[in-house]
């Protein structure tokens, strides 16, 4: 099978020209398959306030109502996808722009009323990856705004990190999917205070111990359980890590695999 | 050669819920390739108008500096163009939208300033339409906004009758293209005060006369003279209708070729 490597990145990283300038220039150097999933929640919340729409957040997630589904389907798939794909296309590399709702990538449901009404935001049902693999067969890189579509003509909200993991998967039955998540922090760390206490390779066992004693913070969890269910899904190995690591010659940061080297001495 | 049918429709179609589903169920019972080109102007004056940013209007056309820039890069290439696109997907019609940067479709250079400067507007300069080609192999359907870029980062403004026609001259070449353009009226007007007065057939010798006295409003000489630059670059015949005349089985409106049947007599 080919390489297929997927990156997602947060909002942080390509609102600023400098770092997105970076991140291009370093998207561009990978070689084989690639696919950029982008979030661009600090922009949404900055138009939200411009246009004098109130940005509300619950654990961390966005409440989109109808105002902010339209202000974030213009900012995700208008402003920030279309600055990513010319300023790929400046660089040489052959780049385009979907979201779920395109080709009928990624399909989902409109997340059901519990103690939160989280408003227009999807949970993903199914992913189609057939146009996506023509769209690669050719060169071409897709960049993927977190929005995807319920099927009746309904635009919703998805997590960014949610479309990485769930394209990584589906595509993993055709390629050898390597995951990177790009943040702040140059990896998963057992003292959030220490920028340097990298955890460098991470494995269910150790990621098992390290949940349960407490070593690894608890708003890295949603993302490493992510993680693992990716790798239980077919995906071969997930980086957690800076988005300036991205084309160090060993890549730094957290690796992920079900069994480490380590494991199977 | 295939038939390609290239439709464009204006922005008061698209923007408003009833004539839009109805402008999608008649896109979608168009048979073989097609491709919809959209404005959206109405959406990104309103837009601009809540984000306190003014509209300038030169002979009819956006002067687009950077505010507006950002305006239309979301409004047509985010809001309306995925709106369309989840429509479309709604009724089992297969599409995905694009912008002239998607796969360097659409390159264009920033237009020079001379009397006025129309700012991020674009000249259309090369039209790439391989991948396009690609798509519609598929059973896909490209929605184009109208926006493109210059090839080194920069998005650009860009006409959407420009947009329609000179895809529709670049596929050409490969396909028998029949291009539709959709506006409010029933066709060409003979007499602008008369929406009854249509002018059913045009060819360039007809239209020239009709130019020459008058008979034609001026506000229609750019988009006859689009389509007639169309008409001498490949495409076989250009239609100018009502949108809601999209789907008759003996589709009204004016039809414009090099040369009609009555003239070949």
């Amino acid at each position: 099978m080919e390489k297929l490597t997927i990156i997602k990145v947060g909002g942080k990283i390509v609102e600023e020209q400098e770092s997105l300038q970076q991140l291009l220039a370093d998207f561009k150097s990978i070689s084989g398959n690639k696919i950029l999933v982008h979030g661009g929640g600090r922009s949404a919340t900055a138009m939200a306030a411009r246009m004098g729409v109130e940005t509300r957040m619950v654990d961390g997630r966005r409440v989109t109502d109808e105002a902010m589904l339209e202000i974030v389907t213009m900012v995700y798939g208008g402003l920030v996808n279309k600055n990513i794909v010319a300023g790929l296309q400046a660089l040489g590399c052959n780049a385009v722009g979907f979201t779920g709702a395109d080709m009928d990538i990624i399909r989902s449901v409109k997340r059901p009323v519990k103690e939160i009404d989280y408003g227009y935001v999807g949970d993903v049902i199914d992913v189609s990856t057939k146009e996506l693999s023509i769209m690669m067969d050719q060169g071409i890189s897709p960049v993927m705004a977190p929005l995807t579509h319920d099927g009746k003509g309904q635009m919703l909200n998805t997590n960014a990190d949610t479309i990485a993991s769930e394209l990584a998967m589906a595509l993993s039955k055709h390629y050898n999917v390597r995951l990177i998540f790009c943040f702040e922090k140059d990896g998963v760390l057992s003292d959030p205070s220490d920028d340097a206490s990298v955890i460098y390779e991470l494995n269910q066992q150790l990621y098992n111990e390290y949940k349960n004693d407490g070593t690894i913070a608890a708003g890295m969890i949603p993302k490493l359980d992510n993680s693992f269910k990716a790798l239980h899904n077919g995906v071969k190995e997930v980086l957690i890590t800076n988005a300036k690591n991205l084309t160090r010659q060993s890549a730094r940061g957290t690796l992920i695999k079900l069994e480490t080297e380590n494991n199977r001495d």
